[in-house]
């Protein structure tokens, strides 16, 4: 069994020295702070965003060996590599080429001999043309209405994206289209998404690349049904986004429209392709979206070209490595303060962990130190009325706070103690990180702060729609230029598959069962049998 | 400086040796759950719910020595106690008497010589009382309209919990009045409830203990200047949940009801209280509100009663010992398949980092060992879309998978693959701990599940209001009684006050720079400085 060795790196082992030299009690935090040139040294702005990490645990040296150990692992040539349409999803054998669906580069992006970008582009004004259209009532549903509500249907990177740049971007939603998530296969999604709509006035996006994920599947053959207990047509209330030739993009069964999407865009990185085209334009308008991108494809080109000691999704992913294998943490908090970017954290949560939660090279070897951190987090203040006693006091994990300086809002300015709202919002946000780093002593051991808890603060000028686009590359950026440190391939994911053929097998029993009461599971594992017949049986007892 | 050493304890002692065994691959899950008794043997039915933690890493050995270690940590005692009004608060000096607050028995409850029971009996009478007369029309807001939306200002545990109960019995909400929440202070939150609701028909109600909470504050002065802007009259627009004789309660400020809470119920176990009562029973009614409160009293009395080796809480509260203190875990994933309990993780996210993100016993030693676990969590099947690669196949940590049998909507069954939605759900609620359990073998290693990693499984029989109570108490159980073996203080947080302190300076820097525009920050911290500015010149250039 072959095992890749960290410690052959010659950077990797300096930096385990090194590591131990800032885990000295006069390395703390509070010590690197006195230094009153901290902020200016250790901050970058650029790609649309401002990026300090003055509160990380480190200092130049650190900073000089993670920027040497970028070198040596190749993460800005592999992710130049990605840009151009390279084959880096090695194992899946394809390029990964979400930056092209943000390109307005005149430039070809070949994949496969082909240029993306005329698709790319195709499939952009399909949509614009589309939202048009409904827009203008040219088209209506079965019964002759125009569209009031479009519900999403998909899961994962169909659904998480989406959510996150909706939710961010709400305060745009004047397109008089009303945006639905169904995700899950509970069927309990289903009823309080059929209370929410009026079925004559429903659009159904459907998202799926290979249109056979089965709860995507589940929830279509349920939306069927229901638009057909209603006497409608789903012919005229259903649009799919899928890959050209699947079920989804199949004339037999007749759509409204249907959305391509590519197999060099993984699911957790295409909200920028017609995956988050199609319902962030019918819920924000087209041009909005387009903006979107432009946001996107400004920190793509930051994170393409930006020397490494400027750029900030490089620096970002190199403290990320830092942190977890040098410094031991394994959890990474994500705390907007902002109550727009509330479903940032879930939205980075899956692109993170599914990339990077991974312990083989692209070469197949095992690796000896931990990849993936989790990921997790709510909006501050929320969050400092949550879980902040844990981190002030409890295990410490680094965090990214996210700051916003002009508020989506802007008409309403009360004032509390002297302060606006947002400025209440703002003093708590200057303040959470200084405290974690400084900490405070105090007789009372109840009452004393360790201090010594990094965290990067990131902040963006407003939350207008490119600017959840500078948010979201930046983050899709870091997360694989720290999976081309570690080369782990940051693009596929089998490590779901096991759960999945296992659920196949229970599936088929409950099929068998469903066709005949009389069928028993005494064949089954025992666990397995326990539960069918809790379920079947109703009841616990 | 005292520290606490666990290894004092013999019993602790005896733990580590024992992980040391388990931890032999001989001993993985694979090969314990070979043993056909294994789920008879590790499961436990009580108190309203299923608890199975036949997939965790333990053998009989495990548990006989954790059970001992509960007993030699007077866990049950401790608990008694809590039950019956001492002062198990002992840093703030008070009862927590949360389990009163869903108590039905006739019996008395004294803490500081007070029957509490009086006053929880006179509060859920006001409350059902109150609501009637709101929804007969009875009580109507200052231009003569009915109410027909409910917001809720508050933040922490006069959110989350009540969040996380309305949104799990969102399917009963069919009173007529709509719930919104508006916990942050972010201005953006505001502005969003603000484009939801009506005015004229919105009632609003403001929980705060000490009604001094500034997010709180300033959402209130905001929602004031809001009613008044509309030429509305607040004192017949806002009811109030806080402590007697608060600001909030002060007839100088008049509302149309105040309904008391009680110091010795701390915000993150407030919900069964007129904090979860007042806007609950506006959205639901105040006889599931009643409901709700009895299936958590069934989990109390459980708690409180069952024999150790019976008692679900108390053993997951051990097993989470295990995992964190034995096994190295510490990271746990809350994972309910059933939608409507989304807000489930967030909600115990608050609960156990809280009250158990702590590093001092009761008695102000330092505990030489980790307390508190990060918990996160997303519904399933959508988290294996979104973090279970890493589950899989990164860094472990535990999972408490929730199932519940039979679902809130039963309307809709269409069949895909032969089986409903919701039986495609629990085909996945099978197989995910079974997958993550077992593991399994492959030649190419990115296809390889190298399993071993523990979960429970706890099964609700529905999710009607009491088995929503009975969820609730459970967790609660669990922490208190983790606490109680670590013996630190569930029911202070010491830890988020450096924070508050901090952000009170930088308030003062922003009423003075509000007062007056030639205003510097020259003698502030250099970090706080560039913060400042940024947000008074509006943009990070």
């Amino acid at each position: 069994m072959s095992v890749f060795k960290f410690d052959d790196i010659p950077v990797w082992k300096k930096l385990k020295e090194h590591a131990e030299f800032m885990k000295k009690p006069e390395n703390c935090l509070a010590s690197l702070l006195e230094d009153k040139n901290r902020f200016n040294d250790f901050s970058i702005k650029g790609g649309g965003l401002f990026f300090d990490y003055s509160r990380q645990r480190v200092d130049k040296k650190t900073m000089e060996l993670l920027y040497e150990l970028a070198q040596d692992r190749n993460v800005a040539k592999t992710f130049q590599d990605m840009v151009k349409g390279e084959v880096v999803n090695v194992t899946e054998k394809r390029a990964a080429l979400h930056t092209a669906t943000r390109s307005f580069a005149d430039d070809r992006i070949d994949a496969g001999g082909v240029d993306v970008m005329k698709e790319v582009n195709r499939v952009r004004d399909e949509i614009k043309v589309f939202v048009e259209k409904i827009f203008s009532g040219e088209i209506k549903g079965s019964t002759g209405k125009a569209f009031k509500h479009a519900v999403v249907i998909g899961i994962g990177g169909s659904y998480l994206g989406p959510e996150f740049v909706s939710s961010a971007l709400a305060a745009f939603g004047n397109t008089g289209i009303a945006l639905h998530y169904l995700a899950n296969v509970d069927i309990q999604d289903f009823g309080r998404v059929a209370a929410e709509i009026d079925p004559e006035t429903t659009i159904w996006v459907v998202i799926s690349k290979s249109y056979t994920t089965p709860e995507t599947t589940s929830n279509t053959v349920q939306a069927y049904d229901f638009m057909k207990s209603k006497g409608l047509d789903p012919a005229k209330h259903v649009v799919t986004v899928t890959s050209q030739g699947s079920p989804g993009d199949d004339p037999a069964n007749p759509v409204i429209a249907t959305f391509h999407m590519f197999d060099f865009i993984g699911g957790r990185y295409s909200v920028t392709s017609a995956v988050g085209g199609v319902p962030l334009s019918l819920y924000i308008g087209y041009d909005r979206f387009e903006s979107f991108l432009k946001g996107a494809e400004t920190m793509d080109i930051h994170a393409n070209e930006a020397a490494p000691e400027k750029n900030a999704p490089l620096t970002a992913a190199l403290l990320g490595i830092w942190n977890n294998n040098f410094l031991g943490y394994n959890c990474q908090g994500i705390i907007p303060y902002a109550s727009p970017l509330s479903k940032l954290a879930p939205h980075v949560q899956q692109l993170y962990m599914e990339s990077n939660g991974k312990y083989v090279t692209t070469k197949g070897q095992f690796l000896d130190e931990e990849t993936g951190m989790i990921m997790f987090g709510e909006p501050g203040t929320n969050a400092q009325h949550s879980f902040f006693q844990l981190a002030h006091q409890g295990q410490p994990f680094p965090i990214d706070f996210i700051g916003v300086i002009n508020p989506q809002y802007t008409q309403y300015n009360s004032k509390s103690k002297g302060v606006t709202n947002f400025q209440e919002l703002w003093a708590n946000l200057i303040s959470q990180p200084a405290a974690l780093a400084a900490g405070m002593d105090n007789e009372d051991k109840a009452r004393f702060f360790p201090g010594n808890r990094p965290s990067t603060t990131i902040i963006l000028n407003d939350l207008e729609p490119a600017s959840v686009g500078t948010i979201l590359a930046f983050y899709e950026a870091r997360t694989v230029m720290e999976a081309f440190v570690w080369d782990i391939n940051p693009f596929d994911q089998f490590g779901v598959q096991l759960g999945k053929t296992m659920a196949a097998d229970v599936r088929v029993r409950m099929e068998a069962k469903n066709e005949n009461p009389d069928t028993t599971f005494d064949d089954a594992d025992p666990i397995v049998k326990a539960y069918l017949e809790m379920l079947f049986n109703g009841s616990i007892d």
